[in-house]
């Protein structure tokens, strides 16, 4: 393929940034790659395992004359950086994200984007619980979804060139409303993570040899919620308090519904459990059914 | 290896019961191995997969100069099959059972065991969300935990035996007590399940076109949830049933975490997040370290 672009910038080579910048690499979408990052290990690293032509911490350097800009650190830092970089941006440029909140990044980065720069919000929808450039691999997005919440009226050619990107790397790409984005991932992803790190809590504060046993006897079911809960703390602090409402609404409907097997667990309503368990364990067959398991 | 056994029994041909009778086949731990169930279907399934000698819906048949019965039907069926059994059970045949509780089995099954059969009962930490007699597989078992509790002064050449059949199967097996295992697995698994089963059952009553996005977009966590909560249905009404005091404790001590994080997300108290996440993180780490991941 001839490149896309001729000089393409990611924004933090974490491990979602360096997952799409070996991509960029393995398809030649772009005739220089360059990562921008402030830790000194994750520059050398990503320049190393090959993820990128060169590494540098100076944003300046790193976004002058780039044609795509991909931020992919912690939406908590977008504001920041997006301030920082607006000078040095080229006409025409594009610049996009990998944030899993879509409001707060048209609210934090969109004041800051240049006239006759293209704004281009994405998320993919991928991703494992390890974190920093030696965890990526170019087939974390293959066969997963990648939501793209352009502002109206954006430019399609733009639209377009974030779209090849993401299906070079194997990803069906949906347009989104930022806030219905929102809304979706509260219940697909944010809800799971903040349950999945409740849980661990709560067994963690245990006293000590009963601690032990949830170690040792995890396998249970416990564990599951331990790989979630593994996710990196700095980007999930940023999500919840960056997709408050929407976060607060589920969490209550499911506070409600706890409350409601709670008191069916209390006074024996066997057929109450048994009715809701077999209406979940139908919702499984329609994720394997939709190739999403 | 010489049998273990003359004759074993297996109640209930299930996932677990039929996992197991697969490696008293393989390891020739029983001279003959028969399998009750009162479903035709997996009757003729257990032998035609060579998972039992020969398979009855007769429990007096299937009992009768029995050497070992193993009970591995949902733990609300054991009352009336232990004492629908116990006039057919031989002076020293050993009772056993795959419960993933073990209070109730002792106070359903305890009182039906005849003077000079030995009772030991036990709960294996493996499985999967599948069901029935094909989903067996005689690997379940390696290198998970299996626990035993049998009653004080219980015979210690029987509970060597049961021993024997779960190393057999690869496991390390625990000695504890009935009241000390349900607490364990009520914040290991009971809860887990009881939470997997809610945030399911919370999303499929979101509005129809949200719901359909929620199976779309199901690989951002949602769908580990989903693989929990697609577990046997009536098997776990009975495991919350059975288990009530230790599971209404653990939801309460969930609930009130779960009610800080929402105050900490209302309210942007980042570093309460960013804490417990960096916490859980290190549990993570516990597992892999146990070998349990």
């Amino acid at each position: 393929m001839s490149p896309l672009f001729n000089k393409a910038v990611i924004i933090g080579i974490g491990h979602i940034g360096s997952s799409l910048s070996r991509v960029i690499k393995r398809d030649g979408l772009a005739a220089e790659l360059v990562a921008f990052d402030r830790n000194d290990l994750h520059r050398q690293q990503a320049v190393e395992l090959g993820a990128a032509d060169r590494a540098t911490g100076d944003l300046a350097d790193a976004v002058s004359d780039a044609d795509f800009v991909l931020l992919a650190t912690p939406v908590g830092t977008y504001a920041e950086i997006a301030e920082a970089m607006a000078p040095y941006l080229k006409k025409g440029a594009i610049v996009s994200d990998v944030g899993s909140v879509k409001m707060a990044v048209v609210r934090d980065v969109g004041p800051f984007i240049p006239e006759g720069v293209h704004f281009v919000p994405g998320h993919p929808i991928a991703g494992t619980e390890h974190s920093g450039p030696t965890a990526g691999f170019p087939e974390l997005f293959q066969g997963r979804w990648c939501i793209l919440t352009p502002p109206p009226g954006q430019d399609e050619a733009a639209v377009d060139k974030v779209r090849a990107v993401w299906e070079s790397a194997g990803s069906m790409v949906e347009i989104m409303e930022p806030a219905h984005h929102d809304r979706v991932l509260a219940i697909t992803s944010h809800l799971p993570h903040l349950i999945a790190y409740t849980i661990v809590g709560t067994a963690t504060d245990l006293e000590g040899t009963l601690q032990q046993e949830v170690i040792k006897f995890s396998a249970s079911g416990f564990r599951d919620f331990t790989r979630i809960a593994a996710s990196d703390p700095v980007m999930w602090r940023d999500i919840f308090l960056n997709n408050k409402e929407a976060v607060l609404d589920v969490i209550q409907r499911f506070s409600e519904d706890l409350t409601a097997l709670q008191r069916a667990i209390r006074w024996g309503e066997g057929d109450k459990l048994e009715e809701l368990f077999t209406r979940t364990r139908a919702v499984r067959r329609s994720i394997i059914d939709a190739k999403q398991a």
